[in-house]
């Protein structure tokens, strides 16, 4: 629409008729760019002849990539040039041979309500602006909560595990001590975590299902003796591990769970629904979340609306806009259904199983524990090596071999599989696997490419 | 890739050949998703005869909505027509008349870059696993650091203003106390936000620019001195109001603001870079993020990387995963330039004060105060309360007029708007302009459509 000049409205010499926006030529850009997005990012995912990714050094993709925003805006080939240089040289976490973090692969369905939510640009504080957004967290929440194995519950998705850890400290504090909220932490007697014997009061136990290097599951049942006996909070995080509960079969990882109070469950890790993806579940069902957090905004929750402010579930959370990332999650469970998620945990876990057992049978691979979970925990020990007694000299050498052949796989763009010291123990790979784009062919290529990067060192 | 039965290998009855999803039909789905989203959520987003929401109780939603997740999946078909659904039934908050937040509208920019970034997957703690996001968040940084007016700073994307304040009084307590991070609060003097005869310590002064309700801002200056007189951290929450420093014309509203030590600022709001999109900026240049923050995770902080790990900027997050929320910002800024971002904040505001003088000139609408930013407070008077006396009557029977129109506007879907009562005003309505699509046409309206709903009261 232009602006007709005889009748516009002038106010600081800013004209106010039409929309100044030209939607006809942004919805071509965002058509092109969804073409670009299908045909680069999509439609490449599965192809292992693709790079895992195009390394540069920072310096280096400084220069490649035009990063300075100026005066002017820069035009929709110039644009459209940039999304392809954003592709090309950013790590494609979706590639069958990306293994670097907990989370891989391409999940359709999860990535189609990721693609509804931006371009409906919702945030989930009231009722009235995300009617759609709250129910679908409302429904996935109580799926969880049933999957833990609560009789009822309560929850929230929220910006990642180490938040949803965070507010089930909070949550614990507050239930121990309600004036928390008015008077501060110096209102209480100084608490502590543990039960210690320096006069502190225990009021809360974290345990783990699923740790983020090892893959380790603490005994939730014994935990929970203890906690009940001594009337404690117990937390459970089971951000990575908490996918298990989807299997039959493996689910007595975490036997025990159903006792915690609270529990955090990342569905973005082991089910693929896209960062971010975090759920903190509540036991508790006396509005504990609510209670602890609620601020009131007179501009958000007022009481006096046409429907039932119950609904109106933002006052839970300690963020004021938040995205409705339950919904992406319930597009992949509606499409899989829980069988299909089922079968994604049996498979990355049998996955796992076929690769432990290749690892021992080939010389020069050596695994640091038997894996409770999807993290394979491994040396490579190049020939160099093989033949030196296991002592500190051996040590010093292998910490130096897994970042010199990570280096080797990131030029080379053909894997990636992240390293770590751990505990005592020199540089060891840890192997993630997680998407049902992996197949046992995948776990033999690992293993090849290890030994070809690293045989000469 | 159909796995070969006679050479397929299982573990624990898994077949671990060739991946287990369909990859083109996976495709194909995403495919029809975003032309879905394109026809019914892109191309309407403009359109004002399309209804802004479509209303539904909570409990007549669930009906028409398939909410439950089942141990089977869904077809193709049915997904299709649930995606829909959740487009028909969620609030537009692209459309032209949804006033009712401090966001709206569609940046086409913003919108392509988003959807890359669901495609891509990214999570930034890394340079190897998010080598372009982090450089673009460094540049995008810089760029805000300088409309600051700070010489150098640093700073971080953050899942909220309510989480970059959260930093910005962790940040000033870790720098009265580094011990904090060892001994806890317990080590330290009890501490106020202000200063005050209690015998506690002051630390911290926040300011705001740009309240929520009235878009209020405090005088930087006058503030930034006490500040200096008493070594006290400034913070500013310019969440709301922090765009106007893109106006050269309008950031005399921020006066004072480069004296800070810290500001949150929302580029979601104002420059409508979709949810979430928030930015805490530190002044300090002695790494007081990564000192506060750092957890130096071994999994992921590796130091003896072969590239320069000062590119891992993750550590300086509360969060592990962390989505590249700058990524959408830069995109917008690449395509209108600092320019085009002036003339739209400039527009809103001149929209506004258009609003302002409309409200003047009119019987029955009453302006609660005179606006400084986009925030334009007002009452409308039905004509049976206008010729009543001000007195406890008239208040009582005002505060039940905004909540009844705002019952009709959202049955009707013309239109949404919020209202909130605020420091002993009875309700009354708030009506934010952002978005270049809007007009003086949707003004105008606004106006008519209150009157036309709210004149038989």
């Amino acid at each position: 629409m232009v602006p007709n000049k005889k009748s516009a409205v002038l106010v600081d010499g800013v004209v106010l008729n039409g929309p100044t926006t030209d939607a006809k030529t942004g919805e071509k850009f965002v058509e092109e760019a969804c073409k670009l997005i299908m045909e680069e990012v999509v439609l490449k995912a599965t192809d292992i002849n693709e790079k895992v990714c195009e390394w540069q050094p920072p310096e280096q993709l400084k220069k490649l990539l035009d990063l300075e925003v100026r005066d002017t805006g820069e035009s929709h080939d110039q644009l459209l040039k940039l999304c392809q240089d954003v592709i090309r040289f950013s790590v494609k976490t979706n590639h069958p041979r990306f293994f670097n973090q907990l989370y891989a692969g391409l999940d359709y369905y999860s990535l189609a309500a990721r693609f509804m939510t931006e371009a409906l640009n919702p945030s989930i504080y009231t009722y009235e602006v995300s009617p759609v957004f709250l129910l679908v967290e409302e429904a996935v929440l109580k799926k969880m909560i049933e999957f833990i194995g609560w009789k009822e519950g309560d929850g929230i998705f929220n910006p990642g595990g180490s938040v949803s850890n965070m507010y089930a400290m909070n949550l614990a504090r507050y239930k121990y001590c309600p004036d928390i909220k008015e008077k501060g932490l110096f209102g209480l007697p100084r608490l502590t975590l543990f039960t210690s014997a320096e006069g502190t009061t225990p009021f809360l136990v974290c345990a783990t299902s699923g740790t983020t290097v090892l893959g380790a599951f603490d005994p939730l049942d014994e935990i929970a003796d203890i906690c009940e006996r001594h009337g404690l909070w117990l937390h459970v995080d089971a951000s990575w591990g908490g996918s298990a509960l989807m299997s039959r079969k493996h689910r007595r990882l975490l036997h025990g769970i159903h006792r915690a109070d609270s529990v955090a469950w990342n569905p973005h890790k082991m089910l693929m629904a896209g960062i971010q993806c975090c759920a903190l579940l509540v036991k508790d069902k006396s509005d504990l979340l609510k209670k602890c957090y609620s601020a009131k905004a007179s501009y958000l929750f007022q009481q006096d609306k046409f429907y039932d402010v119950s609904y109106d579930t933002g006052d839970k959370s300690i963020q004021c806009s938040r995205r409705p990332d339950a919904f992406k999650f319930w597009m992949t469970w509606k499409a899989l259904g829980t069988l299909g998620l089922e079968e994604r945990v049996n498979r990355a876990l049998a996955l796992s199983r076929y690769l432990v057992e290749e690892i021992k049978k080939r010389e020069g691979f050596k695994l640091l524990m038997e894996p409770e979970y999807a993290n394979i925990c491994f040396w490579y020990i190049p020939p160099s090596l093989r033949e030196m007694e296991e002592g500190p000299e051996f040590w010093e050498k292998l910490h130096l071999v897994a970042p010199a052949i990570k280096e080797s796989m990131m030029k080379k763009g053909s894997l990636m599989l992240g390293y770590q010291p751990h505990r005592g123990k020199v540089n060891f790979f840890r192997q993630v696997v997680i998407s049902p784009q992996v197949s046992r062919e995948d776990m033999d290529f690992l293993l090849d490419e290890i030994d070809l990067l690293g045989r000469d060192m």
